[in-house]
Parts: C-alpha cells; structure tokens; sequence
C-alpha cells in the first residue's frame, strides 16, 4: 500500500518521545492518558499534544484522554515500526560495539545483523551474537541479507570512503556517527548523532546558566 | 568578565558544524574560506553563513573570503571551548566505555575524569587512563574534583535517580543517552542523545524515499 501522507520534519521528531513514552505506560499498564500529562512529562506544550494526535483513531475525548494502546500503534504505523529491518554497522571499535549490544534497537524494529571492520583484532570476534566480519566480506553479505540500513562507527578519515561503499552496495539509509558532513547522493537518507557537537552544546549551555548565577 | 551577548539555540547548534570543519582545514593547512564553499560543503546556505558571521572580527571582505584561524578562535570564544570542563560518566557499560575511549572530546576542551557504576564486574578497571569507581565514591570525588558535567549512560530505569544523584553533588550540566526525559530541576542544563529515536526518524526517512521511488 501506498502511504501518501506527508509529516513534517518537527512533527516525526516528536513522535519517538511520545512512543517511548506510551511503551513504558503499557508496560505498567496505564491504558489512558491526558494531553496534560504527556505534556507534563514531556516537555511538549497540550495544544501541541493535541494538535499531533488530531488525526489519530481514537484521538482523545474532551476530559477522557487518549487511549495508550491505540495512540501507540499509530505511532508505530507512522513510524514504520510494524516491519523489521536489517542494519549493519561499519566500524567495529569502541562504539560499533557498543551498539551493537543495544537492546533497544531491536524491540522498536531494527536488527543489527554484521559489524565491518578491517582491523584483525576485532574481525572474528562476536559482540553478543553479532558476528565482525571484514569489510571484504561486505558486498557478499549486504546481496544475500537485503540490509537496510548501516550505520558508520569508522574513524573521520574513513566516513565517506564507507558511506560510499554502503551506498554502492544499495544501502540507502545511513546513521552516521562520524563528526563528518557525509557527501553522497541525494537519494541517500541521513540520520546523524554528532557526539561532539551535542557535548559542545551542552558546554555553551552550562557556561550561560553559570553567567546567569552570577 | 560577564558575557552580555545571548545567542539564539539554532545559531549555537550551527557553530559546532562550522568549527569541526574549520578544525579539519587549519590541520591541512588551509587559510582562507569562502560562504559559497562553506555552504556547499555544510550543506547551510551562504546567506546564512555570512549571517552566522557578520559578528566576528575578520569577517570576510567581499570577494575574499574568511581567515579560517580567526573565525575558529571566534567560535571556540563563543562556545567556552577555551576553558577545560570536568565531566564523568554515570554507568560504566559498553556505551559508558565507549564515551571514555572517545579522543575527540578533550581536544575540544572536555576531559573525561572518571566513570561510576556499582557493578562489580567493571568497578576497579581502567578504561584508557580513566578508573572506574563504585558509585558510593562519588560524592567525595566530586567535592575534591570540581565536576562541571556529567553523561548518564546507566539503564533506563535508574536514570533518574542517577540524574537527582548528579545534581544533589552541584552538577549543573547533563549529557543524557538514557532515553528518558530527565525530571530534574529547571537550573539544570541537559542535551539529550536519544538513539533509538534517531533510528526510528532514520526509518521514517528510509520508507519515505522508498516510497518516492515507487
């Protein structure tokens, strides 16, 4: 089936919270929830609640609430998290490894199936069940497995030289971890966590709350 | 010396991207850099590079571009790299490890000091040069140590009480990856890394063009 409705940028970037959010409430079984509430707990104003789920089934009635499980499986279809998908992770160090002991990944639709390295101290080992193959090994293994998407864990030097291989072997979705402007095709979808970035964020933010005390 | 000037949330999220990539120049060697080959590589138009700039000293003569040294120190100025910040780590597992190996921070004025965790297993190693301590440590640590930061990386369920623990030593700054919204008081700065709601933004993204395609 064709999905023909077109979200914003802002509006899909708050859909993970709130979906995060209703799994804990299913998991501690609290079936109905308020715009209030959610906005209580998440930072995001109730008219914005409110405006985000007006197009959801059973989209809360006045001084009833939502319905948890109902709001949490549109958000799911809306997301794309009813189907699995398969990622490899290039880049087997430090924080390679480290996602792929994630468990979280999985439970929201996204399997890690191979890490890629080139480093002989790494390929061979296994990271839960998650084999390092070498990065030879690759094009074999991205043909057999359809993956999805691959995130790239490799030193700056390496970034783009990986990206492209991920996109010559027709993966189309990258999560780039590297402090690096990715240059592929505009085909190519980008989702980047720029550790450095965030912690420089964070250092500017500090420093004003500190001037603000003074 | 009190800073006066605030700056507006996009335009600092925008500095770090400027000053990696100028970072990456100086080390090659080069001087002087024009709006027009910022923007094709950042991907942020050239109007808004000359925006972003127009404040800074040596900002680039028409025709001539910016010295690359000068704007770096500008925003190194701007965002308080020029001190160096104590920051320790809240959870000493893979993702925890992973922070601690990571090189770049401290280059950018950020020095990882120690990590806590009450799990047996991982109390008492050394990750790098960094030790990992029991948690009922930290409160001596961080009196004798002045912390100005500190990354939660424990599991989602302890995540807040490692957030209040934090704060109740005077930590004013937190780098969260727990994907939890952090209930902690308003004085209290926090950047958040939410991976998985990356990767679920990432899978939107990744349907989405598919769909295009079809």
């Amino acid at each position: 089936m064709k999905e023909t409705k077109k979200y914003s940028a802002p509006f899909i970037k708050r859909m993970p919270i709130y979906y995060r959010y209703l799994s804990t409430l299913l998991q501690v079984g609290v079936n109905r929830i308020s715009s209030n509430d959610l906005s209580r707990w998440l930072g995001i104003t109730a008219s914005q609640v409110r405006q985000d789920f007006s197009c959801f089934e059973g989209s809360g009635l006045q001084g009833y609430g939502y319905e948890v499980g109902v709001l949490h499986k549109e958000i799911a279809k809306v997301l794309g998290l009813d189907v699995m998908r398969k990622m490899i992770v290039l880049g087997g160090g430090s924080l390679g490894q480290a996602l792929a002991k994630h468990t979280n990944f999985e439970k929201n639709g996204f399997k890690i199936v191979a890490i890629f390295d080139i480093n002989p101290q790494v390929v061979g080992k296994k990271i839960k069940d998650i084999e390092v193959l070498h990065v030879d090994a690759l094009r074999e293994f991205v043909s057999k497995h359809q993956v999805d998407l691959a995130a790239i864990t490799v030193p700056a030097t390496h970034a783009n030289e990986a990206a492209n291989l991920a996109v010559e072997m027709g993966i189309t979705a990258l999560w780039n971890f590297v402090p690096v402007e990715l240059k592929v095709p505009k085909s190519v979808v980008i989702e980047n966590i720029h550790l450095s970035d965030s912690l420089m964020v964070l250092g500017y933010k500090h420093r004003e709350s500190q001037l603000k005390d003074e």
